[in-house]
């Protein structure tokens, strides 16, 4: 077939930096198979259009090696290929070679024509922070649990860890819409009840429902939540996908902040040969998706992720994106009260801590627990 | 808090098998991890609530060694929590348990009243059979490739598919609304082709274009395939969500076939210690959504699938699951024409054999090998 005169792309690039785990013999090959791969997907050779081959297929910029049997790749494929849609993007930059083992997208680098396609998030840090109040400090975070409560139940916690002075007040991510906690219910009481203790604490707590739903059930309760008076959405992109909260990010009728929670996501980041680095999965992606904040598991937690994992992971949240807004890590997972310091000395300000179940466990009064939180970010806020 | 005497849950459950990479001392304590982390994701000692305690927090049915360090655990869930709809039902079978190393998803059996609130698939095995009139032979497919081709040259291609006999023609998935092949110029040009090599031949070649698309077009995108006389939809769960899928297969506006490509899946599946078994990622959760069809690397192709892997893939795509129909594999990955015999020895006549590059590497007229694939597939259908 002969070549289609009218192939003419701008010559621009984005970056995609992968980690291969190959032996050195290997790695020219791996990394020129997986710029076919993202691409044409059909073998080099039987591409007979010159406009093809020079335009559209990927293009190995560096290969470097970062360990033994580890490489650092950069692979550059045209905007053109990405388009203006979160799924192309994503699809280019990790559809197929994700299915390949020893490949790991670690990093990426869009250009300013791509990165106008995404307005990003509409707080991040600094809207976040003004929403609540709280300049000085890490923000902190609790869950109202556990499953099988009743709203009401669930409205007289979120009451009085109000009063206690957390800033942010979510949902378990495991109520959705279930016959004994129904989301309609379960939004008009706890928003009610968080404003109620706004009004006698004269702070700005804010409540944030689980709309993690089905695909025609998304908007509704969302704007069901926005009518109540919910103070932000709750959603897992795991499952209702990234571009399910790029669209809620951007609905100007909703504006509301987004936190992101990291269910079904872990298949994507516990193997360190495989699937993304923590910097692109909480970081990069939650950013273009216009997420706030991204929920992750703490190292030394319930969970395993490792000390450099979660550097790694800020750095994918505050790194230089064009115009799109850093956002605020939030380290969770089996957090305890006495790993505040540590947790204000490893992130700095800049976080929201989330701690659950240890709020519960002090044997004090709830409200007295909640206020020794804030105390204790304070402290360490004051400290760094 | 004292415990809220409505909650009265049916009793009935759900069973999830995991695989736990762990030794025998460790076992029983990380099986009842995980019954908590999925449920209540509190401290257990502290649900002071004896109805959440008896109905609501996982329960352990058994602990099986599989092999040395390897337990196979079956929990049981309260149906209840998963509710009506899809995401939760995954976010409860491996939402925050996915971030631990270690545990797997090996497969899950649902009662009738949790499989009543999915439709499945509109056709499955014995649909597909009827749409394109195969019924003695293993179904072929084919990809339009490569990215760059403009939608004419698209359809050019798409006609000599269809004129050579193969059953199902779909968008290369890399195939979106991109300036060089905008989706809406791409449909109408290839359904047209298409129809005309069928008016040609009297088959019945079905052409299924790529709707992957933002949450707010694909909607539109897939009512504009059918209107255009597409004969069938190419989705990307892994990029928009397992619901989004199920909100296309469930919509009667539609009722057009839908085939499954796993872009972006990888990460759940390359590792045998962590994510999801084959059967449940391509089988028993593309059956929920409601995909007709699940592609997917086969073994010794470009990816790295063991054989056994593919058969638990053949047993979640066929297993017993209440009405929710089978469906066909899709055996794809780099797959050639010498290797017909073989996979039809290996998935039997039920399957769909894609095979992209290597229809374009005999040297010959793409129609006369396409027919050749058609004779190779109809010698190992009546001997199958």
């Amino acid at each position: 077939m002969t070549g289609d005169p009218t192939l003419s792309l701008s010559g621009e690039r984005l970056a995609a930096v992968y980690r291969l785990a190959c032996g050195p013999a290997e790695v020219g090959a791996r990394a020129r198979a997986i710029c076919v791969e993202q691409t044409v997907e059909f073998p080099a050779d039987l591409v007979d259009d010159p406009a093809i081959q020079a335009q559209i297929i990927g293009e190995v910029a560096s290969i470097e090696p970062i360990a033994p049997g580890r490489f650092e790749v950069v692979i550059r494929y045209p905007v053109e290929a990405a388009g203006r849609e979160l799924t192309q993007l994503v699809n280019l930059l990790f559809g197929n070679v994700s299915l390949q083992p020893g490949v790991r997208l670690q990093g990426f680098t869009l250009p300013g024509s791509l990165l106008r396609h995404y307005r990003g998030p509409r707080f991040g840090t600094p809207g976040l922070r003004d929403l609540v109040g709280v300049q000085d400090r890490p923000l902190l975070c609790t869950a109202l649990k556990p499953m099988g409560r009743s709203p009401e139940q669930l409205a007289a916690l979120a009451y009085r860890l109000a009063l206690g002075g957390i800033d942010l007040i979510k949902d378990d991510h495991g109520l959705a819409d279930q016959s004994f906690c129904p989301f309609a219910e379960r939004v008009a009481c706890c928003t009610e009840a968080v404003a109620q203790a706004n009004r006698e604490t004269g702070s700005r707590s804010l409540y944030l429902p689980n709309i993690t739903a089905p695909t025609d059930e998304i908007a509704g309760r969302a704007r069901r939540a926005k009518a109540a008076g919910a103070g932000g959405l709750l959603v897992c992109p795991g499952l209702i996908g990234f571009d399910g909260v790029r669209a809620l990010a951007d609905d100007e009728a909703l504006a509301l902040p987004i936190l992101s929670h990291p269910a079904f996501q872990g298949g994507y980041c516990v193997n360190p040969d495989a699937g993304l680095g923590h910097g692109v999965l909480f970081g990069q992606l939650n950013r273009l998706t216009g997420a706030d904040a991204a929920i992750f598991p703490h190292w030394g937690g319930r969970f395993a992720f490792t000390q450099a994992e979660c550097r790694d992971l800020v750095a994918g949240a505050t790194c230089s994106m064009g115009a799109i807004r850093p956002i605020l890590p939030v380290p969770a997972g089996g957090l305890r009260l006495e790993r505040v310091t540590e947790l204000c000395d490893f992130y700095g300000r800049d976080c929201i801590l989330l701690i659950g179940g240890d709020l519960h466990a002090q044997g004090a009064d709830l409200v007295t627990t909640c206020r020794r939180f804030v105390t204790l970010a304070q402290a360490n806020g004051a400290a760094g």
